[in-house]
């Protein structure tokens, strides 16, 4: 950390400053330049953090320079991150595609759509039990219930389910029936449920925050890692701009510098971003080529009668196109595509 | 509602959608122009909700032309609400205070802390016994033990509690304790805390999410209204820009805009909006020059070892000049200052 | 300055950079942390600019500590400037009320909008003869006509003129007739705008980039002040961000940041920020109450046939209500209202 | 268009918009609906564009339903433009990579970076005489001597120049050099320098404006058009948002939007977007995995003591990576990279 002083800084004001440094464990070197003073500190940077550096006299700023994330950190784990979703990997030289339904509907739509994701090169199966919405008068998801078809749905696929928790109360509900909890993006700040999911024995899949910067996604995960959990994926789902041609702007920067940050796979979600079917492939390609873990992808076997999202969801004629993707585009990263898990006693 | 046509669409996909709409109970009106035919619905628009009219063939747009909530609506009730919390107003022609500090920390420092709120012209102490941090090695609130502290205070200088509730879990708890309910800008969209809180016979103050649009804030209330609570305050506290001269920026024009579309009281966070001690003076001044129904202030005894937010809490010398602009403001505007409550037994 | 080594750095890195800070004449301070080390540097800023330190090997970071603007820099020139146009303050204990019709449109409309800004308080009349529009088959602007019709109007009102250029090559045509030169919130950063009105010999009324951060604003100022002009008055007027309930989102907080970074007066543009009529009198109040210089606001004797920017006018029962503010508002924070010029010959 | 009437408007209201459209020879269709009238309108949408249709009595909003450009519209042209830069291709089937110093300094690192750029894959050199910069205490670009420093290594190389304009009174001199014009993020709206780039009979190279959403990107371009231009390719740069670990949030979705919105050509910054060089790579295998028409890298063949954007330069090690992406992703599109033309007597 850095403090800087401000113009009218007097000799008492630094030397305050270096007294409580000193108290709390750390070291302050003072430089005095032209106009300005700087105090650099030497220590943990979490020692300072119950310090209100900024509130004392004579201060102008305090300049952080580590990261405020440990535990999720590359420079905490320099190795790449493998997460194991029964027995489905993600991250590592894999790329790994998740798609289904935005909400499970029905049994039949959602075998449709598990049997479309397969065909789309997918080997975890995505969809929605609770569904957060923005406004009360429309379809909450089919709770409990959701949570069976998709538990049967993926006895006759073999696919792991990865589903959306809402509520700390529901964590354990969702992690008996679940593969994988997803945390979705409205609910990336929710604390408490980032502590249950922490606790609740399954990998998680945490959506960026549209609004959230980087660094406070990798805090949130720091959140769950904190409790003893470390198989996280970071999905990147598109953050809020002034453009409104697309429905959120898909930050594909952040792949590269998430992975740079982080230790964590990061996928990302190329059908809640843009919010237009058309846009789905071009973005998939888009991620990939960045070199993301994988890619998450909305399907649905008749999206006009779709109860969410029915826009984005790829249909027949896509499908086909995203699974040459998925396999042709891996390759030249150096990766290949994760393969469908087979049902028991097939 | 009105739908566009893309410039492919045929005679078929028009008539499928007129048809859709009437089986839905309602009306379509279809304009052909030179490039484009457009549809007009006549009908409640909630019925057309659960319709995906986007994912149809031929369907380029649909344009949204009422507002999608209702219980909060001024449509729905064209006079301005006042909200009672424990007899102190806020709406109406008052012009309410509410202050305190950011967190709980000390009997002393709480007590201190209602003194000044006091000094300040306020008639409600704001206090947080739970405190959603970005990062899980920041101070979290002292929990029930905070909350038993404010109700001390509260006997001792007659101000009512606004406190923050974050988890569904805790809200019986926290009402058990407080006479308003505050949601934070983290927890707009937790909708099973939204509904809790609507449940809970407390009024609510709801913080505008640092990333929602005012449509989004008003349809976070409508959740809280669904419940049977319509004592709701909405509380403009900055939104998230590219701008980093201050942690937030505050959105000045949302109290017009709010007060416009919505019958609820609408108040303003000058502190967390600037995020520096120095701009609460003249934040506080333009949100009541705008109109505010009130302004909620950060105090602290010793704002430099505060565990939260210590930068941005008023100290002595700001106190009588925020108390000054508080009395003489409102009247130019047709408001008076509503005055605070005293302890029982004086 | 201050330069954070990556965790990676060798002596022979720090070393190189000590060597090349001294070479540019400034002193290099180096303090080892337990994972990285942190360089000071003291000197001139500017000494340091030419320098690409972010770029030298082990860099990680360099952080800025002093503003790069110096001209403009309330560090340069502590007391607040007070600009004269044609005899009209802006700043210092006044509050200056510009209005006009966005756009001249004929010798007539523009007579009766000064007739209105006088009513409404104006001390200044601003008008605009070169129109900058995002389409281009909307109207342009009359040109030099423009620019007579509003000489006719001041010597018939007595109201100096504030009207925007957008083309350096304009830039003396314009000078030739106006009092004081507006540049638009599209021409904040052309550069060579700014330059030829730095060289014009007339006050400049530079708004800020719908997109600009305060610092580059300031550093827009700070190149017309290298031309010798210091006479500059700033103007908000909303920065672009997601909400688009309003045009865009004026950012109130700006004036008490500006007016501390610098010691130029600033004054907001509600009309523009907003670009709804019924918004202009709250943000009026809030930016005079926030401590705005002046503020400037689009009136229209018929804005319902206006050729720009009709919905965001003043109409006639706005006029005196807006006069009211002007005249009472301002003494609560110890101003007064600059009163208008009389026509020569009165 | 279609207005939507407010709840108060009157039949007056809805005749009299009626009747306006009518005189200006277009058509209105009325629908009453159960709490709204919207009013369809029929006919050119620019013959609407002088009526403020917002201000009129009455009148709630007003929706546009076609798009405010013509010329460059692929509703005008749906077959993808290719554009000829001295016989080097953009678009069409063809990937085209431009690359070259961000400023040019003297000849040998304008030469050495021209041939790092064709060992890049390159058919262009980019490179900046003109450095429109935010300080004026920055490099400003060495003018007319950078571009016959250009002139000569385009001679030596082969390489035709892609070169900035920054104001309208320099376009004939750099025409005069130049292959290509180029428009930078700053200037998308300095509407003078559109127009003159739109006289100068060379393609123009139009950078989306950091804060310009993509009509108003496409509305730029027919700034250029009307003027007889239609030699246009556009270049997303990167937005400004929240985010601040780039800087500036590359909007790959930008590339198919426009791309569908548009017949122009569609390229990608990704060196100035990241602002790292680290980001280059990724980002590159991004944009053309997008399918992007091609990309503008920043090489530089020593950053450490580049004028402008050192850091994010390429820098030896990563061109040859960029030469294989550039050659083996296009195919997998169905397109082929564009080989670079040899200089004259090779």
């Amino acid at each position: 950390m850095v403090i800087v002083m401000g113009p009218g800084a007097t000799r008492e004001h630094i030397d305050n400053l270096v007294d409580l440094v000193a108290a709390a464990g750390g070291e302050a070197y003072v430089t005095r330049g032209v106009s300005r003073t700087i105090i650099g500190l030497v220590g943990d940077v979490r020692q300072f953090e119950t310090l209100d550096l900024r509130a004392m006299p004579g201060v102008s700023d305090v300049l952080r320079i580590s990261v405020p994330y440990k535990l999720v950190s590359s420079e905490n784990q320099p190795t790449r991150s493998e997460v194991s979703v029964a027995g489905v990997p993600i991250g590592g030289d894999h790329m790994t595609v998740v798609a289904g339904p935005c909400a499970v509907e029905t049994p039949e739509q959602t075998l449709a759509a598990a049997q479309m994701a397969k065909a789309a090169g997918a080997a975890l199966l995505r969809g929605g039990a609770y569904k957060p919405r923005t406004s009360p008068y429309a379809f909450q998801g089919l709770g409990e219930t959701g949570l069976k078809i998709l538990s049967d749905v993926r006895t006759e696929t073999g696919l792991p389910i990865v589903t959306e928790v809402v509520d700390a109360a529901d964590v354990d509900l969702v992690a008996g029936y679940a593969d994988m909890l997803q945390i979705g993006t409205r609910n990336m700040q929710n604390f408490a449920l980032l502590q249950a999911a922490g606790e609740a024995g399954r990998p998680v899949l945490l959506k960026r925050g549209m609004n959230a910067t980087i660094e406070e996604w990798l805090m949130a995960a720091e959140y769950i890692a904190q409790r003893g959990n470390l198989d996280i994926v970071l999905c990147e789902r598109g953050i809020r701009t002034f453009e409104k041609a697309t429905r959120n702007t898909l930050d594909i920067s952040a792949v590269p510098v998430a992975q740079s940050l982080s230790h964590l796979p990061v996928i990302v979600d190329p059908s809640h971003s843009g919010g237009k079917r058309e846009l789905v492939l071009p973005l998939s390609r888009a991620a990939i080529a960045a070199g993301a873990d994988g890619v998450i992808v909305d399907v649905h076997p008749t999206p006009e009668t779709a109860l969410c999202d029915g826009p984005q969801a790829l249909v027949g004629g896509d499908i086909a196109e995203l699974a040459r993707v998925a396999e042709t585009l891996p390759p030249l990263l150096g990766r290949t595509l994760t393969a469908a898990p087979q049902p028991a006693g097939v």
